[in-house]
């Protein structure tokens, strides 16, 4: 299902460590699969902000040279998925304004729900915008708060609906904010005398960082030459990680609130096989490389022989030309290939992680027949998708969402497998190990006003 | 005396005309003398506002894909010169912000003299600011105005002090701004249905535009489907335009309030000769490109031959490598080379524009006498620069100016020519045909409150 | 142990096929795993050659301009390993030169053991060399031969000793070469009309082209209007496949000599795992990307799960910045990372495909203890490398090779593993199914004169 | 006439000094105007040598990482201009090969005439050739040569027929040599205790070298440790440089053959006004840059003043786009434009340095019409090119020369002048000082067989 679903973004900070932009440059590289098409550092040396920001992935984006003028400690960076194309280099994150009480540069994960009427009424007010980034309503709401930087800070995010994880930096401190249904990751870390806080604890380990512990719902960590404080900006808080942190976005070895998206994906395929018991298959194949982790479970509990059925091509960048029309249709196959040796006359399970608009898990299952397949019995380590979603997730219409309009069945003969079986919500719940999750787009029950 | 001073940009813009971006680019092109380091146009098709930019030179910043992206009938566009290096992309106009009445972009030559006080206020009130570009106070002015767009510019130009040319783009219609005291110039042509609105005149020949009119100072146009209305946000005006754009950076074949640059440049050589009687010199000699008219001038009047004594290398892209440390003082020499066999055992007199730190001109008077000039008599085509400008030129502080701080014979010491004049102050009246021009950097009297 | 042996190449070509540099674009984006450091496609009109080739992937190499430019029906294609840096442009492949019979393009795979003698004698005649390249000695000796194009080629090809798969177009027609041992793979397909070369037939899926065969050892296809015409160089032939490509090189989609490069994998994974009946474990890990399928197979037979306890950053690209000092030792960190809480407090078998230096082998198991694992039992899936390899691995010296030097119980403990075994000789040929391959990397035994 | 004519090339060496591959790189700079399509230098550092090359600008071929590649004392470098397109990097200079006698790299200025004849012998004799440069053609020469390499130089260079100036680098020494014609211009100076040779003596000023002397038609000067040697090739030697070099291709400030660039085309437009004594004009107008000293010298002799009524466009860079249809015939107007309130109702004198195709011309005139100049009188600074020319000017076939189809009247008709004018013959020589150039061109004589 690769290629269909894609969150917005990943953040990265440091407080009080030499080379912040050095170490941020490594945060984001390990935070890389949350976002491919811009990144960009902001960093503060105590007296002024700079920012540099670039197209592409972070290697592309940040030169060497331009690393060399991020001087200072204390640094946020982001990498971003954006499907607005490549010109509109304002809304690449960070961004660095310049306002009352100085230089405020800030990235944001996740998305605002009320952000158009926030807008227009701070455009009623007089404010004009230059991005259409969620990151630009914070600012704007700061600068037209009171009292202290943090009270500010408070304010705003009492105006804010919806998801976020924002870091802000001044030119003498650093906030991490998280919204107070916890919806999208983020983490903090110790490094030698300083700090990190990312969206993925898979950063840290690169960097050497210790993880100390995740940001609460609507908790508020300011950094500053004393250390880290922690305040709230509302006490009507839950928990509700986006369920599609684990079903997609996050990296196999990050952990989320305790729990390793490795280990989960594993168990949400073994449920799946629980149920599979009667089934005649020769071997399970997963599509590389996030439905791998169900497919290594599934293996595990039905005792069919995990095998390598389908092989991504690691070389497809952003700049691949589709050359010829007869080709164009079956794009898919720049990126897949079926291992025809393997997987010809044998029955197969088929592991992959959701399904969106359908057309990607035809491919993929056209592409398995042509290459001999018996059968190709389709296995989703999610139920089905059937709500758009609010909070950052690329899901915005119901239409799109096949789900939303075929039965099972009629989605299994659309996509020509054998069969088609989705984890449940129960399984889901249980592979999860509770409820404290955001379901929505699985059962539409909405963690905000929408 | 290239290379030394600068003004800010130059501005181009076009009303109800097919394929605008491409025309935009076009003059653009023509002003390209008056910035290099960055180019951009804004296109509007009726809905709304796109905009593409980049750093360096037209051909540069705007590939034929950006080009092709910007659909429509009106646009504005702009070339800039800045010291504040490559990274700085928000500083690029056209600034494009979306505000309460729809989208803006805009476009500015020259410099808001109350810029720190205006943006002091705005931020009190709660703006944030994302560039440090001064088409971006204008934008939040007009953005807390009241009434029609056209009484929000009035009332924004108001609190403007200092020298502005502007360019405002909406959805639907365009605006052009002169300050009230004329210091930039902005003209205004026709070209089949449409207009064009350009910072020189040049550019309208190339794209075959046929001149109108220059604006008024305290002018704002404003361009409609029904035509071109004019209107006033003062009745306080004057014309002052800025001399500067006389000695330096105007093209010669431009025309300036009814003056050809050529023609007026030629003229001051004329009067710098008259006062040579009986000076005993060989030829005459110009610094390319800028002083050319005026040694054409001087040779006529005197008699003497007009040589071609010094060299211009067309070559010195933006990323020229000054490869050693011997030859590194010498960047001059990169640019401009002596023609010895010409030069060597002569008396030369050497016009050339201005004076402002004075190591260029000891540098091309080395340069001369190097090649075996006999003797080098140094004519410059302005009075002494003794005072900072606060309106666009680049000269920011009073000590860099030589003038300010040598008499006529120290600096005729100190750059090693034989002979050192300026035009006087009368003289350039003369040759400029007025006392109508702002000649502050020359006599202090500066136009506005500073 | 990735990153640690390349060898020099991949060769696609196509013949009588509308569109033939965009296939070739395709087929080399299937072998891009085979070299990314170059890449050039030359094609053929029927009158004249033109070839584009330029560094990086393919993707990065041609862009959809140069594809544009390369119209025709045949074509010879290439993607490179070196290590010679960037700016050695006359080494990319193809080579087009223009010789007394007509203008000849040549790609090439492999090594020619006997180059420098050849270059020497060569050079004795008169011949001027203008890269460092194989192919150009093989051009040298066919422009220097006797009689049709075929007699040139095959007394060129019979002068030549060691590992070769050449593709040599000209104006009207393909030749396909593969040396007398084999070394090298090279397969040919049918696609429509016309055909299709390549170094393995994973690259044949991706355009839809029906494998016919391999080449046999010391085969020379050549491609005419009228079909496929097969000729020999030699009678003295084996079969003699470099063991490399299964044991790293290929792709496990391929099929080389009939056996699937996944399948043959996964088998010396079970052989492994039948020795360790007694070790106590937890799980298994496979090194990303390589030694998944051999982990596949020790988990099959070893009935211990297999884990994601390694993952590999996908976005490495060529131009990453090791920015800190203090990080530059740890390379490796920048493409794999641990999985903290899978591998913490387990005893695990970590399967590798071989061991080069040693280096890549030790960071990789501090990598796994430094993240907790509790034991790291070495499994590698290749005899120790013991010998240098003249056939176009890029393992020169012996001294580089650690198994040279260290006994197995000395290198265990310099990886710092709890255990270390690797396959056996006579295993690896029982999972290869045979003897007819090149194992002298192994064994010392060369199949030619070195 | 700017953008019709253009020659192939300059190259420029150096011998025994620190930072060669510096220095050719300024040397090349201020040949830049030879040729901007490509650039490259060759530089060894006494064991081996090393290439570097791009398209562009010296600046843009070469970056500061490629220079810093290059050390060594000795070095060639070259920049060219090609119709050939972009893709050709094989072309590019200088050409570095391997050959029986180690490295060598050659650059080359000029046209081999028998070029053709050579190749077929030499792929005859089994050569393969990897590029069109006729520097290949001499290195493929020398290494079938018997002897010392002087010895096969001096045979290589017997077999040549043409112009060339050529430069040839060794690991150990640096050969510069000079055609029997003396056709193309090469010099040497002297600097601290090494050499330099360059096309033109403007870019020893540059780097402070004292030009010694040019070198005599069939010379080859070796540069060894023990100093300069000077050998020749054939006694048959005369001086016969190519007109054109004054025409057109040199700088202003070269000297060549003893003759100061800008002086002699000076003479030109006096010799031009000498017999214009009844003419009614206003003034002279000269095309830019290469028509200047010709209007300089007119004006002078004429009495008639110098006018700036043309201005060229300075940032005309390879990239720019023509956007528009409608604009796309007027090419010129991007380069030139006219100075309207200078010519308007003006009779102007317009100097240009040749007519070659003649649509330039007619374009120029009417540019000057359209912005009003009342008369245009064409006078052309050198006689009518009838004739090809085999020695480098890229003038390949009559049919191209409109002065070989039409009488002068009609050519003037054609342009749209009032009248025109060309130098006659006789007063070419008289402003040239002798009869020792080769004016083929323009007579029809060549000075070899052709």
């Amino acid at each position: 299902m690769q290629g269909e679903l894609h969150e917005e973004c990943g953040v990265f900070g440091v407080y009080h460590l030499p080379g912040a932009a050095n170490l941020t440059y490594l945060g984001l590289h390990a935070l890389q699969h949350r976002g491919q098409e811009s990144a960009g550092i902001a960093v503060s040396d105590g007296d002024s902000i700079r920012c540099r920001k670039g197209h592409g992935l972070v290697t592309e984006a940040l030169s060497s040279q331009k690393l060399a003028e991020l001087r200072g400690e204390n640094a946020v960076g982001h990498v971003r998925y954006s499907t607005a194309g490549g010109g509109e280099w304002e809304n690449i994150q960070p961004l660095l304004v310049r306002a009352k009480m100085g230089s405020l540069a800030a990235v944001h994960n996740g998305q605002i729900a009320n952000a158009r009427e926030l807008r227009e009424e701070l455009e009623e007010q007089g404010s004009i915008f230059s991005s259409s980034s969620d990151s630009e309503i914070l600012l704007h709401l700061i600068q037209r708060g009171r009292g202290s930087l943090l009270e500010k800070l408070q304010d705003a995010c009492r105006r804010l609906e919806g998801a976020f994880a924002f870091l802000v930096l001044t030119e003498q401190s650093l906030y991490a904010i998280r919204d107070c249904n916890g919806l999208r990751p983020l983490s903090v870390a110790r490094r030698g005398q300083g700090y990190c806080v990312s969206s993925e604890s898979c950063a840290f380990h690169l960097i050497e960082a210790e993880e100390v512990r995740e940001l609460e719902p609507g908790e508020i960590l300011k950094f500053t030459a004393g250390g880290m404080e922690s305040h709230r900006y509302t006490a009507d808080t839950r928990h509700r990680l986006c369920a599609m942190e684990y079903v997609y976005f996050a990296r196999p070895d990050s952990d989320i609130e305790g729990r390793n998206v490795h280990s989960l994906r594993r168990r949400t395929g073994r449920l799946l096989a629980r149920r599979d018991k009667d089934l005649k298959a020769d071997m399970v194949v997963g599509v590389p490389d996030s439905s791998l982790s169900a497919a290594m479970g599934y293996s595990e509990e039905s005792g069919l022989p995990f095998e390598m059925g389908l092989i991504k091509n690691r070389y497809v960048g952003r700049t691949f030309i589709q050359p010829t029309q007869e080709l164009r249709d079956s794009g898919v196959k720049m990126k897949l290939a079926a291992n025809r040796s393997v997987v010809e006359g044998k029955r197969l399970v088929l592991l992959d992680d959701s399904i969106v608009r359908g057309t990607t898990s035809r491919r993929i299952v056209r592409l398995l027949k042509e290459a001999g397949a018996r059968e190709v019995h389709l296995r989703i380590a999610s139920p089905p998708l059937r709500y758009p979603c609010f909070y950052g997730v690329d899901i915005s219409t119901q239409e799109e969402l096949i789900s939303a309009r075929l039965s099972v069945p009629e989605l299994c003969r659309f996509v020509g497998a054998d069969s088609l079986r989705f984890l449940t919500e129960q399984e889901m719940q249980e592979a999860y190990g509770g409820e404290d999750f955001c379901f929505a787009c699985f059962d539409g029950r909405y963690v905000t006003r929408v």
